[in-house]
């Protein structure tokens, strides 16, 4: 099987974390790596072996390159989206598409005519406990689906400077969150959101909140509540629970070993859970570039594609509206 | 010490339950039933070796009475509730206290000048392991409250005609969540409902709802989530969840055994949870009755009383108008 | 249905908590307490509202009486299972029946011709997840029992000067191990045994060990494990592991409450587990005196008869001599 | 950091797992496969890209060859651990070094004059949950170690043909359990062992158990209990328990979801654990390599030995002795 030759834009955190998955990928070649900032390309670039492109157009003139992954800032999502469909690559790009469902919609048009294969990020779809769930639900093991709940803390809160840029937590963070309702419960139709800045009066400041609950109605009329925090002391607290006609099933946060204490005070006591997104989700990353490369192999649209990008940035504009208004806001 | 002489007024499936729970109570004489279906008294009298009273008055008239347990159909608690209160006696009254906001402000209004102990039974404050998880979240251990999860799904539905003159949901079932998530988090100010008929159509057309998610603002800011189903296939699933500044405690479900089976198909299987309140709650019930001695021989005000259930109450009211509005309901 | 009346010999500490649950049982009456240390009596007696007898005999003599309970020092068990044998009463006598299995066998032949019921207090039979896990096993649901691991650490080691009497940790606590090995898989035929005195230098200057382990080889072709510990940081270590054919059933340690606690340096940190025998037991002892009752009732042979204690009490002896030797030793 | 170039000798199960593991580390190039099956080597070679040797000779002879992996069938490895340290070759060898002790420590004898880096394959060791509670242990989290229990089951029975050419369960099977228990508990003075062919009599017609209890003690004390099965219904059961003065740590079995389903029959029911070793102890493998690189770079002794080689096949023979003579066998 020949490996696809595949580019990073983008060397930030996220990037260099996705050139390291490529670079090692039994599917993949990586073999070029651009950032903005020529320094952060270099070092990725060092680090794995390849080449550092000099600009985007050096990228994407490569006629042995069949795909990109966008990982840069995301107001330049849309301009590297379309450039890299009129060369005819397939685009994997991070979410969100861009924080402006304007920008996002245009974006939508002027591809369409290329036909690109395109991806967006989701990675926790790729989630092997997430999937495991999602797939014994749709074999109808706990009967038609009635409730969701998804819990999505962060460990710690980013910067009140990276807040300001992220479109706020709607967008940045429960967007994932809104992605999975989708994936578990189809069209949302109803959003009701509720916001507070109760960790860091920083981002307060910023106009943004750090902690979140939000609840959805999906046309099948199951409900799904989110719950979102920017700081979790025990971890990375990613848990999913499902409950249905015939009975519910949860999927665990995950931790480093399996050992359990059992001292004075306390008893069974775990690790932490898993720190962040690159060790909770390594084992997704890798299976989100597998999806690809077979999406690139039989030319299939993937399970996270543009379309639902659009619908989870939609759900978090209204989640957004629904916050400022105080009301339920209707997607249909 | 001497035992606390009371009767309880209603023989239904909740009534006898507190009568047997008063019968072998350590600090309580059971001296008397009472329903007005003179059958069910006789044999609740008979199978705890009381005896059933001929009627309310006749219970209220004996001096040696110090209180009553109020279990009969909701739309008699207020006159109950103010003749015990004119007979001097104590009084213990099952939740809601009326489905009419404006009759239970009247019936505190009327009893108020006898300043009686009035306690409302939210039984699942005393559950052992809630109050464990609010004690020790009282005194720091999670840091401030930001996040409450409550999950309250009982294990099938009730027949339709018992939900046509229940109130609906919100102000039967989900009261209880109400009340434990004041006792958590204290006043709420803030109220989004959503509501569904998912199960049981004839529910439906009661013009009532068997699905519901709430979420919640305290005026302290955290937020809080609770999840109603009226059917759950595993049990009665009554679950916990509190997240602070410093981590999270969670109070998880109760079995009959500590068994755990490992099959070839699954692993470390345990027991359905416990079936349904009368079991989940026993230890519960009995607390509920030392709370109600104890404010008695001391004189206090109950940890559930009077102004809680007013407060549960609205919150189920606001819970409503936020459900059929579709919009916030705020409460202060 | 009538309640049997019953005594209880011997105040101490276990026979103060059998009195209790006598007390408050729905089918016993306890009529009489008796200790050879009078006030032990009195105070057991006041407690309860019962009589405080002056004599064994005068215990004995009461013809309302129907079954004692035996719960003195373990020298005295002999004398009292004939005496009250004699006296045609039912006998629940707590472990061991003796030290000297000479004496046991004297006991049991003097007895025989009176045919008296006579139940072992081997309580931990009559743990409700113990008795589940038997069950399930019995029914077939692992296949051919192959492995069994009994877990059994008491909180904290007894006094040196208990431990002088008590015959030895296998004959005073593995013996309740030994009879749940034979509940679970029949007759033993083998014992390997080895001891240490790890935890406290005086059990060693007093002759006995504090911590074992014991492997049992059933008839049926089973093993059996046995971990034995006089102190346990993180409270009463009880639990059963039962391996077969087609999978494994555990029943896990029980704890006061459900609550997890998830800070930043452990997650999922349970309660510590049920202090001792007293806590973790509580509904093992009522249910140990309902089947006592039952066999009264229905003149049947208890689960944990006189042959049961002599049973317990030979692997005992053996594993004492497999220790002692350095070798495997037979029971058949 | 260069790679260390590397040859594995034999292309049976685990030979080609530890070749695909070698061929992704990123601190080893795998240069070389060989196997006396010719079709076998060429099978793996071509999977990895990689040269099939035609001759250990050929393989040794390759001067860029820095270490030689050996998988080759037990009675291959003494004269192939010869013939590397001849050859100047670090060397990582499967266990059991050989079934015969006195050819063990003859080969000791023959490569001690040329000080090898010689490792022996307890990839258990380095198992990170394994090794997380031995790093714990050992830095007193849990007090003296007291008692250690080792549940160690095969997930279904070999081939009777393998079993007669293993050396049987202990030295087979149960060795990476004696070295377990060494790695936690030191030095193993007395070995007390039962087996039994309870599973699949072909393998008792071959002269072998598959079923055993073993129960160790340490100079230091510490007892240590062992259980291991051939048949286990629900995946490759490996657990660890280690208590000691001021608790206990557990490490449980993994499995490749964390998925929990609560239906109507039983509740939190959990994936089979892990089937067998390859997908087990995937992450042992590959740190075993790190460790063995590691020992490369610095010098130093692996921390599985040749020496710890010995003691567990020490400790294998002192079981199956035990076991045919009903005694308990030391070891000083």
């Amino acid at each position: 099987m020949e490996k696809v030759a595949i580019a990073v834009l983008g060397c930030g955190r996220i990037g260099r974390m996705h050139a390291r998955v490529l670079a090692r990928h039994p599917r993949t070649r990586l073999i070029a790596v651009y950032d903005v900032m020529a320094d952060a390309a270099a070092e990725t670039a060092r680090e794995l072996g390849v080449q550092a492109a000099a600009s985007v157009a050096a990228v994407l003139a490569d006629p042995a390159l069949r795909a990109v992954l966008i990982a840069t800032p995301t107001p330049t999502h849309v301009d590297l989206i379309i450039a890299a469909a009129q060369a005819g690559k397939a685009i994997l790009c991070e979410k969100p598409i861009d924080l402006d469902m304007a920008r996002v919609r245009a974006c939508q048009q002027a591809i369409a005519p290329l036909a690109p294969i395109v991806m967006i990020g989701f990675n926790r779809r790729f989630d092997p406990s997430f999937q495991a769930l999602r797939r014994r639900a749709e074999a109808g093991e706990i009967g038609a689906i009635e409730q969701v709940v998804i819990t999505s803390r962060d460990p710690a809160p980013p910067p009140a400077h990276f807040v300001r840029d992220s479109g706020g937590l709607f967008r940045d963070m429960t967007i994932h969150d809104f992605d999975m309702a989708r994936s578990l419960v189809g069209d949302i139709v109803e959003v009701q959101a509720m916001g507070a800045c109760l960790i860091d009066p920083a981002i307060g400041a910023a106009g943004d909140i750090d902690s979140a609950m939000v609840q959805l109605r999906a046309r099948s009329g199951a409900m799904v509540h989110i719950n979102n925090s920017r700081r979790s002391a025990y971890g990375y607290d990613q848990r999913l629970e499902v409950f249905g006609a015939k009975g519910m099933l949860i999927a665990e946060n995950r931790r480093a070993t399996t050992v359990r204490a059992s001292l004075g005070a306390a008893t069974e006591a775990a690790d932490p859970v898993l720190p962040f997104f690159i060790e909770r989700y390594a084992e997704a990353y890798a299976a989100e570039i597998g999806h690809f490369i077979d999406c690139l192999a039989n030319g299939t649209t993937p399970a996270t594609s543009f379309a639902d990008g659009v619908a989870a940035l939609a759900i978090a504009d209204a989640a957004l509206e629904s916050m400022r208004r105080g009301a339920s806001v209707r997607l249909d």
